[in-house]
């Protein structure tokens, strides 16, 4: 299976792509603006998985490219930006059968804390699905893993993500696709409407390891 | 220490008061709108107890009489009914130097689940806060344990609680009120304007324990 990460740059695409390359056999494509930034990446995270004794592969390529070719695309893009990057793709046709996978959450900071700002129309995800060619399959998933504990392959994560879809089949094979990275569980939160919910422990977790001492990259477990 | 659940012949006030009796030394008064609906739960609670081999008291009044002589209140009331409860005591002068306490989330339902509704001001947190008389120290805390988990003295909890107040040293108060309940960590999640992102979980719980085979009475844990 091929999998694009979209914005592969960023911290959560970083740690979703040498996740991925480690625990799985998938192909791991990152996408970037620039391809030749994406390219880069895609070498320094090659000699990150070496130095963890892992010889493996990692593409570079811009968004686009990287989305045409793949079973799933998982848009680790920030929130301000996925709807336009979701609608350019579908225009330039790269959208048809893929399997899109959205881990963005808007949010906004202040004094106190960072507070969960989603879009209108109810969620981030929902946004996505909005803005998704008719009938392509469309996913919330990823949302409330730490970056740094997801990108740092010493770490065990051991915590839980939340899958939302409307399609239960679609649900489970994003909840199967999460499975296989080591040390995370994925469980299911319904369909799209129960997104906001679930975006909205992103700032939560932050704010939880702001406020309590020897708590960083808070991740949650439910049980 | 004088623990007054207002509301304490509802799921969530049944559990924080058999818990508070059987795991502490305070004084508990559950509080309900009917003082003789109060004091007839709160002999059905003492027999619970009594079958668990615990022997306390736990007394039954009217809410605002459980709430004039306790150093604590808890609002374990509906959230469409606990700005008016507030308001309504702060008219009465029962409010002036308690530590008021607030668990309700504003949730509403559909098909798919259950959905954060949060009042206009941001929270039903911020909204006791509003309502109580101007100085009263007011944390939210106990949003989203399971109250059936809660309420069975069989059940292992092994769940965090999150705890919001402006004032650090209130805060610093109701968690270590909280972590007396056996198997509660309490947590840290900031001001009352992190309230949201607390009480967001609660719905979330349940969607969970909905869309995930053998999960029931979900707790979650932050690490």
């Amino acid at each position: 299976m091929e999998l694009a990460i979209l914005g592969g740059t960023g911290d959560i695409g970083e740690g979703l792509a040498v996740r991925y390359a480690a625990d799985t056999d998938h192909r791991v494509v990152i996408g970037s603006r620039k391809a030749e930034k994406a390219v880069d990446r895609a070498g320094d995270y090659e000699e990150r998985l070496a130095d963890h004794g892992i010889d493996r592969d990692i593409e570079g390529a811009a968004n686009a490219d990287a989305a045409a070719g793949a079973d799933v695309v998982v848009l680790a893009i920030p929130p301000h930006h996925v709807a336009d990057t979701v609608a350019d793709l579908a225009e330039e046709g790269v959208l048809d059968d893929q399997l899109v996978v959205s881990p963005a959450v808007g949010m906004q900071g202040d004094a106190d804390g960072l507070h969960y700002r989603p879009p209108k129309v109810g969620s981030v995800t929902e946004l996505v699905a909005e803005r998704a060619p008719d009938g392509l399959a469309v996913a919330g998933a990823f949302h409330n893993l730490a970056a740094d504990r997801l990108a740092n392959l010493d770490a065990d994560l051991d915590v839980d993500t939340l899958v939302v879809a409307d399609d239960e089949s679609v649900r489970q094979q994003v909840i199967d696709l999460a499975n296989e990275l080591d040390g995370i569980r994925a469980l299911a939160a319904g369909p799209l409407s129960n997104a906001a919910e679930v975006e909205s422990v992103t700032p939560l977790v932050i704010n939880v390891a702001r406020y309590n001492e020897d708590m960083h990259d808070v991740g949650v477990t439910f049980h």
